[in-house]
């Protein structure tokens, strides 16, 4: 890790900004792909499932007996595990239901808003050397919650061309509709558009690699919303004196070990505690796996000294990290000025991981600098909001007068129209004995 | 108006169906624009704006003068208009203030979530023949009751190479910051990427042609979020005997006058109410202006006459409608069962330009379908929500634990490190004293 002390203020943008992303080629692989399978529907997409999942079986849909039997391939310790997470996750997101709201905002005149689930909503699970049953958890249960009414999974098949047991198991417990074995941007394209076998989403959420990316991006831009831009995971970590050097060193290689292209940004006012957090960053390497994407990351990441406390929250506010862990006893004021963040974790004993499994909060978080305007996946993610309007014959005058006047001054003659109908009906009505109808 | 009784099922899906969009032309005439300007700044923006702006002034910034003296250029009438206006869209936007929330998901383990202002927001807003001051408010107000610390507008300089006042006005009772004379592409750019004299935002706003709807989109693609992708205007009407045909009509002339590509949905379960609406609606159109708009609108519009009104509704909710107005005195059962839309308009009393100009509701709505996944903009989309966790020394051993046995199962050695280092040093204290820090 680099180390900048006192980094001027003219240097932050470039500190603070992410590698770009834009690539064309990528982008025009990715766009055929998804019109292709478009076009083509399930053959389409089972021909690019035989050469990029390299499986050749034909078989989409993972069979209902493969979800039950999961159960029996997974160890007692991790459906433990499993359940103390989703529960956690279940009552975290349960608390965020939206309530529904109705303002009298003039007499006669009543707003009202309610929340409704989307109806179908398209996960994505990563496949590759690790089963990610966690990004399962934390998509379905909120899912669930929401009452969407179809949650289909789209995941590649591992090497056995079989889907793992333990993201069957995690899907069968959060109430997961259908798991379809295919991976990549096709089975994007499959959600996206719908295929004779998998039924359009009206949603995509979840990760995946660069491919997966660009075609939830394309996904977006074509109209189906997904959950979040995806960029490389990151944490931001305020550490000072009243924390220890090895939980530090941790939370570091924790974030490192996602990738090479992930990033760590470390700031401290105190220059003197980095060479103990350095030290024991050492130390603990040394006994773990995935040196190669530890030590690539560590390239891309950085350590920044800071004047004083107030210019490292400034800082912090730039870089809009997703993750921020402030490893400090001081927590709570640190954290009252937190105002770009995705996911904050206060004080000596929340170390990253507990948010990525099992607190409570979503895992699902704006990264590359996102969180200055995106929020980490919730159950409103799962969920729009309709808004209503009521007005009373008695309420119309007034307002459809104003009404009237400013369709007038932007030149919308009907618009006024549909207010004066109304009200020259009213004022009749008035006079004369109401008529229900006049068919 | 085309009308179709009994639309068999398998036709739903076609007459659901928005014009598609692609139009690779368009987007890559609009990407190099975009990517001109992020390149060369203000110079590259000013050439645009005399070229497609047709303003050589080469003057940005709308004067702080300008701004204030727009009051004097106003009427009476429509200031007062205005403000009743933007007072209903303070009071119904105000009560969507999203709560605060902790959750102790399990001992020692607390959620919790909070609702923060984006910085700087960019509104656009169009111009053409006629000031769209009604957006200014939609998305001003919003912005400034969030907190939103930069709230900027870019709009097209009038012919006379000035903004219209009624623009100005509403912006400076709304607590808009700056108003840049630009429009288009090359103005979205600039929101975007920022220039020599506008600052980036970190979201934008606003409706516009396919120019500035396609450049919203790119700029979503490469990481500005944006309010709503969008679409042409459009409406579903659910109209029965216990209402007037010449209010149905008027609202079928207001949608229509937005322009050719506007689409009207009149559903209906009898047919017999349909001539009185047609009649209406003949003798109204001749009055009007704009009848270029309205005759290319109701080309593209159907009434459908539906088996009964659980088919009818069925059929909305596939349509997912912009804007729905159920002009029946049945609509609280009618507007119970909607599930797809962006705003409501309940009963006869209530047209939909009243919800476009002035009861409270906000008129930035889904478009396109878009209304399954997607909701109209409110207070929380100039929000976002940051997530806490705090894990007390007797939370950490269950929560870790599970935290432990889970990254193992996901390959994440350090993720289970950063968990362990602390629980060792959690049992060491037990055995000895306390030591705030080894430094």
């Amino acid at each position: 890790m680099k180390t900048i002390v006192h980094p001027p203020k003219d240097t932050w943008r470039n500190l603070a900004e992410r590698p770009v992303m834009e690539n064309r080629e990528l982008e025009n692989r990715v766009r055929e792909i998804m019109l292709n399978v478009k076009e083509g529907g399930d053959k389409m997409l089972l021909n690019y499932r035989s050469r990029f999942d390299r499986c050749d079986d034909g078989q989409l849909v993972v069979p209902a007996e493969d979800i039950r039997n999961a159960e029996k391939k997974v160890s007692r310790e991790l459906k433990d595990a499993i359940h103390l997470a989703s529960g956690n996750i279940e009552k975290f997101h349960s608390a965020q239901r939206p309530e529904d709201l109705t303002v009298t905002t003039m007499a006669g005149v009543v707003c009202s808003r309610k929340a409704v689930p989307v109806e179908r909503v398209g996960l994505y699970v990563p496949g590759g050397t690790a089963p990610l049953f966690s990004t399962v958890l934390m998509l379905a249960v909120p899912a669930r919650l929401a009452g969407c009414s179809e949650v289909i999974i789209c995941t590649p098949p591992g090497k056995d061309g079989k889907v793992h047991p333990a993201i069957l198991y995690a899907a069968s417990i959060s109430g997961v509709t259908s798991v379809y074995s295919a991976g990549g941007a096709h089975a994007i394209a499959a959600m996206t558009f719908g295929t004779e076998t998998i039924r359009a989403a009206d949603k995509l959420f979840g990760p995946g690699n660069q491919y997966v990316t660009m075609a939830k991006q394309l996904a977006s831009m074509w109209g189906t919303p997904i959950d979040l831009p995806a960029g490389p995971s990151e944490v931001a970590i305020i550490a000072d004196r009243s924390t220890r050097p090895e939980f530090v060193s941790a939370d570091i290689l924790s974030q490192a070990e996602h990738g090479e292209d992930s990033q760590v940004i470390l700031t401290v006012t105190d220059e003197n505690i980095l060479p103990a957090i350095y030290s024991s960053l050492e130390e603990q390497v040394r006994h773990l796996p995935r040196r190669r994407e530890i030590e690539g990351s560590l390239k891309n990441s950085l350590s920044l000294v800071f004047e004083n406390r107030e210019l490292l929250m400034e800082f912090i506010n730039l870089y809009a990290p997703e993750h921020l862990i402030i490893s400090s006893s001081d927590y709570r004021d640190l954290s009252s000025q937190v105002r770009n963040a995705g996911s904050v974790f206060l004080g000596s004993y929340t170390p990253e991981s507990v948010g990525d499994y099992a607190s409570g909060t979503n895992h699902t978080l704006p990264t590359n600098g996102f969180a200055k305007a995106w929020s980490g996946v919730s159950l409103e993610s799962f969920m729009k909001k309709i808004t209503f309007q009521e007005v009373s014959s008695s309420g119309l005058p007034l307002l459809g007068n104003a009404t009237g006047i400013m369709a007038d001054a932007e030149d919308l003659a009907a618009h006024k129209l549909a207010v004066d109908v109304r009200l020259e009906y009213i004022k009749k009505s008035f006079e004369k004995p109401w008529e229900p109808s006049i068919h």
